[in-house]
């Protein structure tokens, strides 16, 4: 039994701790990754209480019941089941496909591009800093657990990624990519990184130089895909 | 010149007026539908004035400079500027692709597939009531204003849309559909409707009746993908 003398404060970007809120992603956590697992705080509403404490049971995770907890840490969301995991830093797999986000902003968008790769059957995402807060509670509820599922590893620039893994085939996703994607796969090489820019800026120019540029075909209307949409037809589209 | 006798007032789903926050947007509802643009506010930080002001000009919109007004509709957001228009009821087209949503609730994913099927050159989006307010200024802004790219029309139920568009071929997107996308295209039959249901129930399983159901092939890791990056992937896939 880990001990459970854990004191429950506001989310630090600096902690060694993070939150799950919701049943749905702390049942994840248990299941994926239970030795990350400190404890579990289960509110007096919450009705399936017999599954999750089994579950804590199993992998020897504390359990506290008790409302007080949830005023301290979750004022937006009507949550009432709340983990608390340890932060674990990752190193991405060199022989696995990977998707390396550059400087993404935004941590709805950074939950929801690792909810779509887990779906897409793509488990190591890359951030180049600085970025949104990749273990933020905001970012793990966007990821509705998938957080659990992908290993996530930042990097302080574009080169100590490119260092660290200088056996994949780099594929930046500009507008003006050279090769427009929907057509023949041929130009397609593994394993391979996929890699998508900032939500406001995109991928600064220089970046056709690390590989082969791709385009999603799109019309003048918009100034541009949200990048977790733009993230899931890549995905979908390096697909053979 | 249209009379700028409009009284500003906290958003309303059934009136007959909604808002841009932003001059992205405002400079869209400008270009693409001055016509339904009422009136601009422009905040004193608000530096591009000039721009602003010219489109205005020459679609006879009337511009009311003045901070005061931004705090009575806009708590949240930093934006110095802000449009007035006129929601119009609009009715898809019959020889045009469909994008229908039944009963989407949430209004950032919404807006994010109005953008998205703008983005992609799909311009006829269904929307299968009850339904988040795709007219609600959070919709808006998160359509970063592909609003007014996009024909939008709200139907109380499905039959009613089948009946006013039933020459088009239905492909509902279920995560047990009976087409894996990604592979040949020899079942798409146009004029055609991709169909995707609500963010946490998907669609009744009554669906698959109306057409061929097609799913996007996904792993078991997370329980489906965000439905606005479900149906970037849709409209992609189903593209020649």
């Amino acid at each position: 039994m880990k001990d459970n003398h854990f004191v429950l404060q506001t989310y630090k970007k600096d902690g060694a701790y993070s939150y799950t809120t919701g049943a749905y992603a702390t049942i994840e956590l248990l299941k994926t990754q239970p030795q990350i697992a400190r404890v579990v705080y289960i509110h007096s509403k919450y009705t399936e209480t017999e599954y999750l404490t089994g579950l804590c049971r199993d992998s020897g995770v504390p359990v506290v019941f008790g409302d007080k907890y949830f005023a301290r840490v979750n004022q937006k969301e009507n949550a009432y089941v709340m983990g608390v995991f340890e932060k674990n830093n990752q190193v991405l797999q060199a022989e696995c496909l990977h998707v390396l986000l550059v400087n993404p902003n935004d941590m709805g968008n950074i939950g929801t591009i690792i909810r779509t790769a887990a779906g897409l059957g793509l488990c190591d995402l890359g951030v180049v800093l600085p970025a949104g807060d990749v273990f933020h509670p905001k970012t793990v509820r966007a990821s509705m657990g998938a957080v659990f599922h992908v290993r996530i590893q930042c990097f302080e620039n574009f080169e100590a990624y490119r260092t660290a893994f200088s056996g994949h085939h780099c594929y930046p996703f500009m507008l003006d990519g050279a090769v427009e994607l929907g057509g023949g796969k041929d130009f397609i090489k593994k394993p391979y990184t996929l890699i998508f820019g900032n939500e406001a800026s995109g991928l600064d120019p220089s970046f056709a130089g690390c590989g082969v540029s791709v385009r999603i075909p799109q019309t003048a209307r918009v100034d541009s895909l949200n990048v977790a949409v733009a993230v899931g037809i890549g995905i979908f589209a390096f697909q053979p």
